[in-house]
């Protein structure tokens, strides 16, 4: 447990100062940072360099490149960045990015009640982001989504920034062997050979595509969702009434990116949501997502019936304000489809659908996120906030699955998203959930169609019920294969799903998870130069250059951990063998032999069949093959 | 870590009377034993009841009952039931069944030398098994497999059982609502109904299906292999020259049982492989596999070109009349295959493989598991042993997935299938193994075509090499496919793959999740009644019945530990919420709130929604809708 965790009672800007923690610093066990640079001004992509030795003389010695992977950690692994929480990352490159496009003004305070009274209160001041900056919107009459760019024909820095992060120039290795790779099967995905800032921008110019990107959070480092892209995963934090502290979520933040997460949501609900999620998105180098209509039910004391259209519409400009990327909207929670899910076994699962559905119900009307939804645009567009247009019928049981109210919900999100696109901005789409391998292609099927392809974001989903405790894994079965099958970002669930809130442990294990049913996804769809890493480590494993495959894989430290569980001592790590089949049995090794057998003969493989090869097995026998023969 | 490990280094009979702790003898949490009897003699089937707790009164308050769940666990969960490690289980019920059919007899001593030797030896006496029984074997002529019999029109006890426990009666529970299920996709798969004895005749008579129940095994439950039945998973154990002891194998045993593990093998490939071995099979109440060319590489001193038919044959001999149920046999290893594996990324990975590739270049000829396949197939029909033909040339890597070593060596695994069943031989075939996933569906229709229907039992398939430390779960996801598509058989792969030896708690994570992968894919090929335990489980979740939720779950005391770390107080067993959302933002309870509203009104769910509703929302709000009423 993180020292914030252990003394969550003091004040949190101190916690803050101990919470980066030099294990959190640290590069990732054998990684450099590198660097892609663009024609743009301030585009640096980071990239993290796997670094590799040479292969043993013995199977010819040759070094090995370093292995480039996309990297989410921002500058926390980044020895050379100075990084002070207290300040918030660095914002020079994207500021200036977004004020060339002198279409934004810088306003003198919060244009929300809430931002200006939170501001002013004493009582929190205490809990407080010490460096609060005045907020940035949209001159009037001007629209500054990344959509509105694109649609214009204009390639943003953050376009051609994404474009270089999608590729990781693998296609330059010049490693044949490394670069070999199965045909992938993509279900129609347009799968370019190599990313251009001209093919980002058609993509976000059709919605296939979004950049959440916030103009109040410079301090991100863009990145992309969508269909024709790398899958990403989200990882969801955030406290609860019950448990939590503000150090403790950045500390989560941090940790999350630290193992992969592409992009965050802060789901709190507790006390100080609002200086919560200022400290998250200062500290953020990946997009944040919320959810405002938990703060709203928050300000109305957590009676969903008083939740009205002007509180909510407060709390999005305040949340815009601060810098948040993507709104979870559950507008699609007609009053016509909550009668639907009362003969589910699980009813509505959704924490903003139920909310919604109680809402319309009390009222006997239409959700007003439904009915304002042109006044809600308005908003996204004037600061770039994307939609995440919410499931609030997303099925919470395998039962429930693929029903009337699910799709009927999914098809208002389609009518919504043409709505959202008419104001130029970004668009995706949430979904389940809980569903059996049976029936989610047809939930990807269905969403491709009804809603035109705007990317879509699920949940898992969760391919059975019946293991709380390993949810994290009933769900990636699910989401390997609706990533595969097109979905475009992958919302972690961990061990804890059900039963708990995650633990710093269970946000590691969730994004590993997820890491996992994502490069899957890429690798059976066919994203170029998927492959290259799992070829690295491969080639690794089979000339037991043991650092080189633990430091190639998601989680080296943990790989590090198991394989000195049972062979501890350092020189094990250049045995040729390992505990699991002992040196004798060892398959790996025996392969090498044979291998090694046909070289050391001047011999082309299949000439170890050719006639007269009796003779030569008669050397091999008398030479003592059960021996490794050092060069 | 359990006593056993700590003290390894003593006697291991003394050890294993304190390894079975309390622990592993207690029913799972919130389970009774009950049976299904049958026609047979002796045919009890055991069934764990999972029982449950009424719904609360406010939501209807009607009693819940007990779910019916396959159990693999034998007698050690059952209360009623003595153990006594020593003496092994009982072996009442089948011994008669096999003494019945009159086509075996009892030999006054083992036939292979090494079992003769091996009894004198007093070196091991400490470690051997204190009541060695002579072995059976069929009578000279006579053919005592489960597939000749079925041939024959015989519907053995083991057949009647094995239907039986496929069914668990699911089918007469009488709960419309808790039977419902959404129709399967399963591939051409068929499913029957309601599975009886004769169907199960039919498939082993067909080479679909096999019960692996060695004559000399007679302490084991009869489980059934194959396409149109439940998919079933593996567990292996087993030592190696580096770690791992008699007392902690049989052990993990036990324990991989409790978990659900249908079969285990044991993959020991120590000193005293043959003394483990009697204590396990001795103990198991699951079929047990093996590799026996493991032992023989050990009685040649680890050189696999030193290997000779005879040696072979007297090691299957010693194992079969051990009582082993199935052998893993590499005989489709041949010569001219073994060169297409030489431009592969990783090589041969299969240590059974990599030690017959070594004999067949040392001695440039044809493997001898090829050349002698019939008089293996004479061994085997005199025991019932059942072949698992082994993939000696499974892909190691993604790189390598289906290449032209894999499917060669698979198409002559299919011609040894129509030799051996030539013979009754009962067989199964063993596949990959590292696999991306838009490749693992080929994988499937090709050995359904080659191996013509036979079961398929496969390692995975992992869907990437990138994540050692969580291969289970890489793995997971490709299994959950394949069992899907057809797969009869799924090896469990432990977070300890390519690292280390699984300890205890790898065990207990690997089983589970592989019972994940093997219930997904149940629900999305539609086996009957499958779905009854999610909808069970979910149905509680939904009326908070938190210990019912976790009794239902794969791994109950997992999920209770991960909600008690969060909310440790009895009194959150009851609560209407959970530390997730707190109780303010549950949509569970709110959804709850708008079921309990209609009803209260006396009203059905569309009702809701009927002209002059308006009033009744008034009524709702005067009310207090923020209050869960009680009954």
């Amino acid at each position: 447990m993180s020292k914030a965790t252990q003394s969550a009672s003091n004040n949190p800007v101190e916690l803050l100062e101990t919470t980066i923690s030099q294990e959190m610093r640290q590069p990732l066990a054998g990684s450099r940072r590198g660097w892609f640079h663009g024609e743009h001004p301030g585009v640096h992509v980071p990239v993290r360099l796997i670094m590799q030795s040479d292969t043993p003389t013995l199977f010819g010695g040759e070094p090995n490149p370093p292995i480039p992977v996309y990297d989410t950690s921002g500058p926390y692994t980044d020895p050379d960045a100075h990084i002070d929480l207290k300040a918030g990352l660095s914002t020079t490159a994207r500021a200036s990015w977004i004020d060339q496009r002198a279409d934004t003004e810088q306003l003198s305070a919060p244009s929300s009640d809430f931002g200006v009274r939170r501001l002013q209160d004493e009582t929190t001041s205490k809990l407080r982001f010490p460096n609060v900056q005045p907020p940035r919107k949209a001159i009037t009459g001007k629209n500054v989504s990344q959509m509105h760019y694109a649609k214009r024909g204009i390639i943003t820095p953050e376009m051609e920034y994404v474009a270089l992060r999608e590729s990781m120039r693998l296609d330059e290795l010049n490693q044949p062997a490394l670069q070999a790779q199965h045909p992938g099967q993509a279900w129609g995905a347009n799968l370019p050979n190599k990313v251009t800032a001209e093919f980002v921008r058609e993509e976000i110019a059709s919605g296939r595509a979004i950049i959440p990107a916030n103009i109040n959070h410079p301090e991100l480092e863009p990145m992309i969702i969508g269909r024709n892209f790398r899958v990403k995963i989200n990882a969801n934090i955030g406290n609860s009434a019950v448990t939590s502290s503000i150090a403790e979520e950045v500390e989560k933040m941090i940790w999350a990116t630290r193992w992969g997460a592409d992009t965050v949501m802060d789901l709190s609900t507790g006390k100080h949501i609002h200086e919560t999620r200022e400290w998250i998105i200062r500290n953020s180098p990946v997009p944040i997502g919320t959810v405002p209509i938990y703060q709203a039910l928050e300000k109305v004391g957590g009676s969903a019936e008083e939740l009205s259209w002007d509180l909510f519409r407060d709390t999005l400009i305040e949340q815009a304000e601060q810098g948040v990327d993507y709104f979870t909207i559950h507008a699609g929670v007609r009053l016509a489809y909550v009668p639907l899910t009362a003969k589910r076994v699980t009813g509505i699962v959704s924490r903003g659908g139920s909310i919604m559905a109680k809402w319309c119900l009390a009222h006997h009307q239409e959700s007003f996120l439904y009915t304002r939804f042109d006044e809600i645009c308005e908003i996204m567009q004037a600061y770039d906030v994307s939609f995440s247009l919410g499931d609030g019928l997303r099925p919470g049981s395998i039962a429930d699955a693929n029903d009337e109210a699910q799709f009927a919900e999914l098809e208002t999100l389609g009518e919504l998203t043409k709505k959202a696109w008419e104001h130029d901005c970004q668009v995706m789409i949430e979904g389940p959930g809980h569903v059996p391998m049976q029936l989610i292609k047809e939930n990807m099927e269905k969403e491709l169609s009804d809603c035109f392809e705007a990317p879509f974001y699920t949940l898992g989903p969760l391919t059975t019920d019946i293991a709380p405790g390993y949810d994290h894994i009933t769900s990636a079965i699910g989401a390997a294969q609706i990533g595969w099958y097109g979905c475009a970002m992958l919302c972690y669930v961990t061990p804890k799903e059900h039963l708990g809130l995650p633990d710093k442990d269970d946000v590691r294990t969730g994004i590993i998870t997820y890491k996992i049913a994502a490069h899957a996804a890429d690798l059976a769809k066919g994203w170029p130069g998927s492959q290259v890493r799992d070829n690295a480590l491969s080639k690794a494993r089979f000339e037991f250059r043991w650092d080189d495959q633990f430091n190639l894989s998601l989680d080296p430290d943990r790989a590090r951990e198991y394989h000195d569980q049972t062979l501890p001592k350092d020189s094990a790590k250049v045995a040729h063998f390992c505990s699991m089949c002992g040196p004798k049995f060892c398959s790996m090794k025996i392969s090498q032999d044979v291998r090694e057998y046909a070289k050391q003969k001047g011999l082309s493989e299949s000439d170890v069949l050719d006639a007269g090869m009796q003779e030569k097995a008669q050397e091999f026998l008398a030479k003592g093959s059960k021996l490794y023969r050092r060069a």
